[in-house]
């Protein structure tokens, strides 16, 4: 009889606790894109194959969770958004006035290899500005990732930005006399360079005509400074340019990007990069024609390296744990003393719901010891009890340990007081 | 060139506005989530096709999106919820203090037959109580039910309640003789009466050993009275009962129910079931063997008929459109009277974004007049407009068509005072 069903490899579970912390996270992409004025959106998470093989070839199924649905049609699990915001902006284009300033909260889907920290899905942020071909646009997104840094508890030796720009290596090839058709190899080889041996590296760059001497002396001068003074005055004029590095060796692996890259790193030594995006011009042309043709810009934070980020950071964790505290408790116990007078103790239940309170009580018969520890485990802060001396009953503070007599009538107007101050000494655990 | 995608037949593009009325939904559903003190959990998208041939048999995978994936394990996108809560709460048992009360919001899908207000994807609400056999439990979710369309602006006349229970039915098919191994063909049948022509019941009821008259009379009769006493005591003390109708009728589709059944029915014109859901005590078992085996209750809402019954609903549809306006709104609306002070203005953009305040501003050179165009489109309540005159700026409440001179240094202030003021006239549209 007993046959255990498991969960996918790859997939999560998200029990009361996990669920906690992935709604502290979307709680703070929701919270900072408020503040910044964009308008959250949502796409399927079911879309017809062909959305991402004309993005990025046919080898992009090996990744995907892909098939043919009872249609017959040929489609895929969302592995990203972008395809899917530059479709839906394509489509109504001329309904919304420009810029667009989006986000959107979503799950996506890899068929990766199985390994360490790597999940088959994941949430990711998205946050894009279309139709704003300025820079202004990439030094608001850039803005974006770090006061969302900031907010999440981050500082400035915790994280940084590492900003790039693809036209700097244009006018590097220029230079170098690399055609510029190999412009995609050419910056494969810069975006391995860190991780790379440098005999390879070397050997990739002098079959393109150019040399490891050639790229790091163009890394390490200021030829492409240029390229970089707009977004850095205004990031300057927030008091955000702080958080910038330049760094010409991130130009991040996506094919469509063009001008500014950027990414968030996490400067810590775990040394990952937490969310990445830039400019990416061309794709909305390419998904709904010449005529559709309209900048864009964007980047996305993925769900499981923030999280990491998060614990692993004394002052962010904190407020997550802060935050955890805070969701987890319950405002109010009512305390059934006398199961004769259960069904008064359902009224007041329901007048404090009502009133917008946290209410928890033992739905079974059970001594009232026993109800005391199920307030402790709910973390209630106020015990209401309801007893055969109704409608007398009693209100315990259960922070500071102090209790009244009470009439029932007067329950809510106590209960309100007690919830409105903040307990002196520390919540029960 | 210009290939032009399409979402797939069944899925929905969510825009802003789109989104906005989901998430009013989700807001509410998490709101009475919250006061009922249930905790958030989430499974995953993708489970093993065989999770739901075990509860429902190998017919289930014709209204699936199921498919081999590339490690050759027969997967499914989730058509419900339950199943995988079993699995989860089963695991993990011992770990969660009973009564376990969940609930979770996220998306399924079903391949449905194309049809009007058929999508193949939908978001729902589950909500549990798990390791409770009491009726108590039962009530708590049907006041849940009946508190969450109030909390939407639902009124009595808007909404009923539809109470059951299947014990009732197999205490029937004792009296009529009709085999208890016949209890779901006999379910089936009274599930279909409603919708079905008179003399096809008659048939299907004759073959099982009864009749339309023998049901009808016991649907009218008191004899099911005693299955109902404890719900209807609990419900009448928390003031919901008039909410609610005993309708022997209503049985649920679902194979796994045991005992009471429910749903929330749209008593208005258009006659649709809202919600539903019952009592399962024997799923827990199936799922995780016998030694896993736990009562359990739940009930689920999905978004699309709500969603259209808010809209229908007078008093309903003046609470969206009333968070919709509030969501949609700006706070303020930085106007650069004066591109040479656009760093300045960044820095009080800056400065109103970290107090919380939310704020939109032109990113290229435009005139003022057109900046105060894009404020109304953005619902802004301030402009803050800052010109050649810096550090002297104008703040102008758009609400109340007033403007005042300031320093820079005092906007933050200024601003405040201003938001936290109720406009005395209409904003503007």
């Amino acid at each position: 009889m007993g046959e255990k069903f498991q969960s996918l490899p790859g997939f999560r579970d998200f029990y009361p606790e996990d669920c906690a912390v992935r709604n502290y996270v979307f709680d703070h992409w929701r919270a900072v894109a408020h503040r910044y004025n964009f308008h959250e959106y949502e796409g399927p998470l079911l879309e017809p194959s062909e959305l991402y093989k004309k993005k990025s070839g046919d080898e992009i199924l090996q990744q995907l969770f892909h098939f043919e649905d009872r249609g017959e049609r040929s489609v895929a699990m969302r592995p990203e958004l972008t395809p899917t915001l530059a479709r839906m902006a394509v489509a109504r284009q001329r309904d919304y006035r420009k810029p667009i300033r989006w986000f959107s909260i979503g799950q996506f889907f890899r068929y990766e290899k199985r390994q360490k920290g790597r999940g088959r899905e994941f949430y990711q942020l998205n946050v894009d500005i279309l139709g704003e071909a300025s820079e202004v646009a990439d030094a608001e997104l850039i803005a974006f990732a770090i006061d969302l840094m900031l907010d999440l508890g981050f500082a400035a030796g915790d994280f940084i930005i590492r900003l790039s720009n693809r036209d700097a290596w244009i006018d590097f090839m220029q230079n170098e006399s690399i055609p510029q058709e190999k412009l995609q190899d050419f910056l494969q080889v810069i975006d391995k360079m860190e991780r790379e041996k440098p005999e390879l590296t070397e050997k990739k760059l002098n079959a393109l005509g150019s040399s490891r001497q050639a790229v790091d002396n163009f890394i390490t001068s200021n030829a492409a400074e240029k390229h970089f003074t707009s977004i850095m005055t205004d990031l300057k004029a927030r008091n955000l340019a702080n958080h910038v590095t330049i760094d010409l060796g991130v130009v991040r692996g996506l094919a469509y990007y063009t001008g500014t890259v950027f990414e968030v790193f996490d400067s810590s030594k775990s040394m990952r990069a937490v969310a990445g995006g830039g400019r990416y011009d061309e794709l909305c042309g390419l998904i709904g024609g010449n005529s559709s043709s309209m900048p864009a810009c964007g980047f996305a934070m993925g769900d499981v390296v923030i999280t990491d980020l998060i614990k692993e950071t004394k002052k962010a964790n904190a407020r997550l744990l802060n935050y955890l505290g805070n969701t987890s408790a319950t405002d109010i116990q009512v305390i059934i003393a006398d199961e004769a007078n259960r069904q008064q103790a359902l009224a007041s239940i329901q007048q404090l719901r009502n009133a917008g309170f946290r209410v928890n009580y033992s739905m079974t018969a059970s001594k009232v010891g026993k109800q005391f520890t199920q307030a402790e485990h709910a973390k209630a802060r106020v015990a209401v009890i309801i007893g055969s001396e109704f409608p007398e009953i009693t209100i315990k503070d259960l922070a500071q340990r102090r209790e009244q007599k009470a009439e029932a009538g007067e329950i809510l107007e106590m209960v309100r007081t007690i919830l409105a101050t903040e307990p002196e000494g520390p919540l029960i655990a």
